[in-house]
């Protein structure tokens, strides 16, 4: 049984681990930290989570937690997460860091996009950015692991292929994206209230979002060429899930049949990627499961290529991810804890 | 032209105020206080305020403003409002108090109720509570107006005629309430986040609800004897609107043509009372307007009656029955600037 | 492995039996009747459902279905529903009918509340109505459970014991009820439209609502004689949940103590009930669940008690609930397949 | 006065009209035709219409109509729409058009989008593009005028300057809209209802939205060439509002001040464009108004012009525009009925 414990566990990443783990066969949470919840029940907060009805929040203790954990899940906030994922990597635990601080190549790119100093650069050499439809071979060696963002995860996987085969333009990509609010976390603002969220969208950190540098490190890896994409995000109003709508020119007439059969050679046999050649995917096809789902439509008109991704920002995009890269850590079937499907309604 | 001035202009009933006062043909909006936003453009905050592109929100320098005014809207919380209140009034100008502060008979009421000393109890007998549609005449000759709470103004009005021609048991009044979220004001609550709104609803402060003295206050007035009702309030996932179902026993067997009869008897001249015979009123027939829509069914397997009541709870809840209340002060007609229609969708 | 069909497959109901019944561990779904969709694949009305990838919706062909079933769901509307669940009954099938053909003790009841004839008065005698927490024992043994309504599970549990202890005055039943849009099931009906029921919130079928008389005959049996309620459901813009807001008169004083103990002497061991002493229950804390959450004020000031109630519709009060009755039927383990949590968010 | 009928009035932007009609002070409403509701009282459908209170839908009588009315709105479906606009076009009515029908200046490209004959090809002819912005004084000479689309509206406008002072590469446009569920319209349709909108949120009629010609028959105006459009809707789970995203390739480098200048020339002094320098718009900026509001990020890394419009889809969108075209053919002030300012929440 894989010890596993969540650092900041009271967001929305936290409850979403909180419940897949919860039904695990192969691993048990052990510890909950949330400095600013210490000492109160799970189900105080989340009353949901009737399996955790014995368990309360606690404080960071480092060797308690390394001594109770096989790999530590960090929830917390960029610049934070580094130090104490590497405090726990020195006592020789696993890392899956759902921040920022693990998931670039290049320092300077982490730096600028983040405005802060990283606390280990070292140990951001080792880490493996945790995309298993990409890296898998990487992550399961590996014993850190920079978690990839949600919008990052709806960007990448869609495109990389397009772009390694050379199908699409690299000089023109243009991402426009859309989240549900349970993406901005669980902080109290008031633009985050009901009221100004509810029959509300808007675009925000227009040409400035940080994901941006994040997708165009992977993507660029995909072309072999340094590539650079506007990306637009959106927040709907709703409370999970991404669309990610992505504007693509062809390089060459390609049909519906040959953008298919590209997607199926790379994803064919990929778990949680569904392609469909006739369908476009919708946030209710996938929310509240671990799958991406892309469709895509070949605009003859135009010459034109519009692929739309989706995923549950939470799972997919967050905490379901994490875990399918526990489990290639360890060694364990990937698809564990993870074959639930997504909800409809 | 009412010169008319707003303190605590940036929650959602000053957001209603400046919306209803800007096409009001005799008054005009002069200071808009926020010391929280003082120096603010008013569309920075409320894009959607378009006609006051010019304007910015002030510090409160009572002098200056009551130099400016002639009417003071306060839309402070309770306690901090009177105080603000009494010092404008000794000024000569007119109040009309959206908090609690002025709306009791009975200082040790209100005392027990909000658990603070009243800050000018001298002032509080002088004030008349602002239902027109109850207290219309005595506020015509008042200067100082306590404006009804929401749930209050949909239990009250509703109840009040049953009462008064004892058609119902005042010993068994159950009010079932349910608010949309605005009515929990604009606040950065982690309870009011989108995310934990959303697709949620629950009950709240059972058996507690300080609103509830206030509508006992009232009934009592109509019963001729103490009454206490059961009042249970509910938080619902829409912006805007309160529906009250609320379950009376019938003293003897009635009818639904005797139910109607008796409203019209009260209510049938009202401006904006809208009574319904065969349908019950829901939110859609309400929000966006400053009508209170009532309805009932008589269940005569049981001898009961429920009465269904909507309103938008930032309008006629709100600011707009604080209009119509300075409509009523100022001698104008009192449907000035409070005519435009409910939205259906 | 038990052989499960679905009758009626393609709304919400069997939406949820399909998602519950695929991570089943003792049970597999064999055929999907949907008689409107047959030979369309699942997943084109339901992409979600990626465990159904390769199914089609079929024709109702009785031998055939019999033939490959063990157990029979059926999710057809009251009366279609009697006729089609003899026939597998005769052929030897188990039935769990989620219409409310068998739900009821007395046939009259049933004729004069649904309006029709009942096909199969016989059948009807046969029947045990399926409330794993009061009639365990029965369903266990029998071949044919009526499901009980997703109103009256969230009505009946918490009153239940209330009554069969006396604690409450039986003459005095006020129940408020307040559910998701789901529960009116997948039909294209204008007063179904996002826009007519988003930010919308109504009561509808006030004191003639056809769940009344299912809530009675179970509260009648707990008080040991005839006992009516007033019933009042409402429509919220979520997606699921129901959350029933009790009021209720206490016979004499009892503490919150007094009730939590009753409570738990009656559900203590229930894997699906949950009690609160100090909190109430909030649509969140159940939807995607199986679990009913019951919590309560004691008014002590009107010797009153409010108790709430939530359940997922679609699931403790229709499909969860009702593979709970398959695992009693089949005698297995009485949890296997529902142990996933709610969601939250 | 003038005296307006309404034809198809019983859908959402019926709604609408009758609405903003009701506080015009220069138009009254004669006339409200719905075949399928004749006879039905108005708030029978819509109890928020209380200035209806005494009107009844009618059949179609075009004589009767006639001669109680100056102008006429059709809300009727294309291809229905113009034989009706024809009949009373034909007995000297002014003529304004919310369907497609009149809004080509080709005869061949109203066919080929709509796969109808056109039932009036000399009327077509006739017509003008009813938006103010860019036609007002042939809309005020004119007798019949083909109201633009909501997606239209939000696509023409922002992009229209940009391509007449050649500012972005005309080759190069992609419009990716997402509108709220109204747009749709009243139609009893599954894929309408709450819980198939809610929380979901998709994209369709990728690349072949017949709207796509329209905005291409304008902008082909503006370049003086022909310009195609990549154009991307999507369905927003919010009852009103489009937010349009447009992604722009400058042909040299400009600041953001030069793009607002740019705009001010043209809309400066228009009653219902607001332009932003510092901010984007947002839904609820405008959602309840009659305003298109833009907003713009110049993206100097890569050359880019990222636009963002929003309007109300039923106001100025299609009802509020409608009622301003009324003005402007009747000589009256363009603003009449429609400085009502939007709403926040």
């Amino acid at each position: 049984m894989i010890k596993a414990s969540i650092i900041g566990a009271n967001g929305y990443t936290g409850l979403e681990l909180m419940n897949i783990l919860s039904a695990h066969k192969d691993a048990a949470v052990t510890h909950l930290v949330s400095v600013s919840n210490a000492g109160t029940p799970v189900t105080d907060i989340y009353p949901s989570l009737v399996d955790y009805r014995d368990k309360c929040f606690e404080t960071l203790d480092i060797d308690k937690i390394s001594d109770g954990s096989d790999v530590i899940f960090s929830c917390l906030p960029h610049s934070a997460s580094a130090e104490i994922c590497s405090a726990f990597f020195n006592r020789g635990k696993k890392i899956i860091d759902l921040s920022a601080d693990f998931r670039y190549k290049s320092l300077d790119v982490y730096e600028k996009t983040y405005k802060v100093t990283h606390p280990d650069k070292e140990l951001l050499n080792k880490a493996v950015y945790g995309l298993p439809e990409l890296y898998r071979k990487k992550i399961s060696s590996s014993s850190i692991v920079g978690n990839p963002g949600c919008y990052t995860t709806s960007s990448i996987l869609p495109v990389y292929p397009l772009l390694k085969e050379a199908v699409v333009d690299a000089d023109d990509i243009i991402i426009d994206a859309k989240s549900g609010t349970s993406g901005a976390g669980r902080k109290a603002e008031i633009s985050g209230l009901f009221a100004e969220v509810n029959e509300n969208f808007k675009a925000y950190s227009v040409a400035v979002h940080r994901h941006t540098s994040e997708i165009e490190q992977e993507l660029s890896i995909a072309a072999g060429k340094d590539v650079a994409v506007s990306f637009t995000p959106h927040l709907l109003p709703i409370n999970r899930g991404i669309l990610s709508t992505i504007h693509l020119k062809l390089k060459k007439n390609r049909s519906a049949d040959d953008i298919y059969d590209l997607y199926m050679k790379y994803y064919g046999t990929e778990p949680f990627v569904i392609i469909s050649k006739d369908k476009l995917p919708s946030i209710n096809s996938v929310k509240y499961g671990n799958y991406i789902s892309i469709g895509f439509v070949v605009d003859k008109r135009l010459n034109r290529l519009i692929v739309i991704s989706c995923l549950d920002n939470l799972i997919k995009g967050a905490s379901g991810q994490a875990v399918q890269n526990m489990n290639i850590m360890f060694g364990i079937e990937e698809t564990e804890g993870l074959k639930f499907q997504p909800r409809h309604i």
